[in-house]
């Protein structure tokens, strides 16, 4: 595991928040750090030159959709994912299993595994903890993700508690297939495993699952299960209630989250990495985050704006075009509109995201995290 | 005029093809020149940023479509259609005239102009000879085309003469709203009108209209009216029979043109100037031009393919992305198989027009001409 390591060099001493380098066979990325995500092996709208222009250092990617298409065999002759979408920097891929449970068809969930229809073409198909890994092992990610079952939400505490020890299971059986992969092939480097933590809405639920985790001394670990619905606050309690159980010098991840205003509390909680897809998804949908707030780009009041978006914003979108253009080619229904949306808060999530990096470093993170959240939340004026 | 004039640099032996230096007001254009299509101030797909690095030095923008969305006196408000859409080099506008006669609904037209109804909302309006010079100057165009009335194709002798006729009127109505308008604005010089050249499928409506439209002493000339169904073969005959009577020292548009191995054709009967929906169109359905042929980037030989696109081409797709993953983003539907396909496509245009321009140079033209149309016409090997 000589191509992986996560080093912490900065703390803050009013919270858990911190600053570190996690080195991956595809280089080093700076943390606490915001993955745009790739579904299908490109991030919406944006060019893989745009990714590098706008400083993203690890990207998403889901084995769920890639696996089905083009299919792990077609990316595995022309070289795995990084050449095949032209990316050289890190990738981080999930399991496929939270796709499994939300967009397949006749899910079916056994003891070996989850057999599904696809939802492209209906064809049968079984994910197992030993295939999740395969998988993403042969994609060439450089962070997988174990197979879990995701705990609906709500759940009892029973069904909760059954689900989160077939979790458990799970990991074990992927740790195994990925321990007996070749770590050292000289031409690719086998990524590291991150556990996910379940246990639902239940904190007592969560610190088994994490101790269990904990155990088979994986190289780093994610909080699953969360952003299903449930309130902020209950969300924020379920991440620590997850987090003081993971060892202090592991990265910490917490999946599918989250709006910008929330991404410092996350950090706050000691969490290291975090992927969405609402800065694009959003941008197709005409909202550009702001540091004044959300802006409808769509609105009438924009139709004369010659301002920037952001006019605090140093972005490729903010620095060349009004509102009054990004709003015409929103209601015009034109591709460039979606495009420098997407592009714009991108930078805004990797922005807010060094403005974090920053403020760990320099001692100043609680005031930033106090002054941050109250301005992104209404409309911008 | 001192902010527009046109310089023949060669001239090719064996052709009516020259080589020259379009000066506008806004920079200037290495003829023969292909102009990407803007219609909605926006060349689909690709950001102003990759149109500069891409090398495009004139585009076209409809006016059809800004007057009617967002509107010429919000795009005055933002101060022209250069600061609206953040482009600093030269736009050549159309009159508006073809849109209104292929788009609009329940056109009137009379002597005065042509009533029709927006095909966005059904609002009324009335463009004149007049207004489309007004809208087109307050755009800011570089380049300003006049009204002239579209003769339907395929359309009787008689009719195309009367329709030729009122195109001529039109015409020097126009340059008299063009003559009335200050000329020498500071801050934003008045853009050259083109006349434009009519008569159907008739060379010697052709001739007649092009002697007419010579009297008017305008800064140049376009020829309209084609590719509107007819063989190409025609096409060529009567640009031939409409260019001999322009002035040899005026620069020679053939609007709505073409297919990149015709593109060369039109040169050498003395084109300097072309535009075309199409590489951004075939672009989006997934048709990329080659150097080799065709590339239907849908069929399902290209799925395990890793080479580029065209392995002759310098764009920035073929240097960076293979056939596979352009085939697997336009499978799935993803926007970034259109962006890149869409800029391929213009740098292939753009390319196919820096070489005429060397060869021409060089004196080498007739045989790039005779090599160069025959390997681009069927699908790649």
């Amino acid at each position: 595991m000589e191509t992986f390591r996560f080093t912490i060099t900065h703390r803050d001493p009013n919270s858990k928040a911190r600053a570190g380098l996690l080195e991956t066979p595809h280089g080093t990325v700076q943390t606490p750090v915001f993955m745009p995500v790739g579904t299908q092996g490109t991030v919406k709208g944006l060019t893989q030159d745009e990714l590098e222009q706008l400083g993203v250092e690890i990207l998403l990617a889901n084995t769920y959709h890639l696996y089905l298409r083009p299919g792990t065999e077609v990316i595995r002759e022309l070289g795995g994912l990084h050449r095949f979408m032209s990316w050289n920097r890190p990738i981080l891929t999930d399991s496929g299993g939270y796709q499994v449970f939300s967009m397949s068809e006749l899910r079916k969930l056994g003891e070996q595994g989850v057999e599904f229809r696809s939802h492209l073409d209906g064809s049968r198909h079984l994910l197992t903890p030993e295939g999740a890994v395969e998988i993403q092992a042969t994609l060439g990610s450089d962070v997988m993700m174990v197979l879990d079952e995701c705990t609906e939400f709500p759940a009892g505490r029973v069904a909760t508690q059954k689900s989160m020890e077939r979790t458990l299971r799970w990991a074990e059986r992927c740790r195994r297939a990925w321990q007996s992969l070749p770590h050292c092939d000289s031409e690719r480097p086998l990524g590291a495993l991150f556990g996910i933590v379940q246990g639902g809405t239940d904190p007592d639920l969560r610190r088994q699952c994490a101790e269990q985790l904990v155990e088979m001394n994986l190289p780093g670990y994610a909080v699953g299960g969360l952003s299903l619905g449930e309130a902020r606050p209950l969300t924020y309690e379920l991440v620590s209630a997850s987090e003081q159980f993971l060892p202090p010098d592991k990265p910490r991840y917490v999946m599918g989250v989250g709006l910008p205003e929330e991404l410092p509390h996350y950090v706050a909680l000691g969490v290291d990495m975090m992927d969405c897809v609402l800065p694009t998804r959003n941008g197709r949908n005409g909202l550009l985050f702001t540091s004044q707030g959300r802006l409808h780009i769509r609105q009438a009041r924009f139709a004369r704006d010659s301002r920037p978006p952001d006019e605090s914003c140093r972005c490729p979108v903010c620095r060349r075009y009004s509102r009054a253009y990004l709003r015409h080619l929103f209601v015009a229904n034109e591709m460039l509109g979606k495009i420098l949306n997407s592009c714009h808060n991108v930078f805004f999530y990797l922005d807010t995201m060094r403005k974090i990096r920053q403020t760990i470093a320099a001692g100043s993170f609680s005031s930033f995290l106090s002054d941050f959240s109250g301005q992104l939340q209404g409309e911008v004026p």
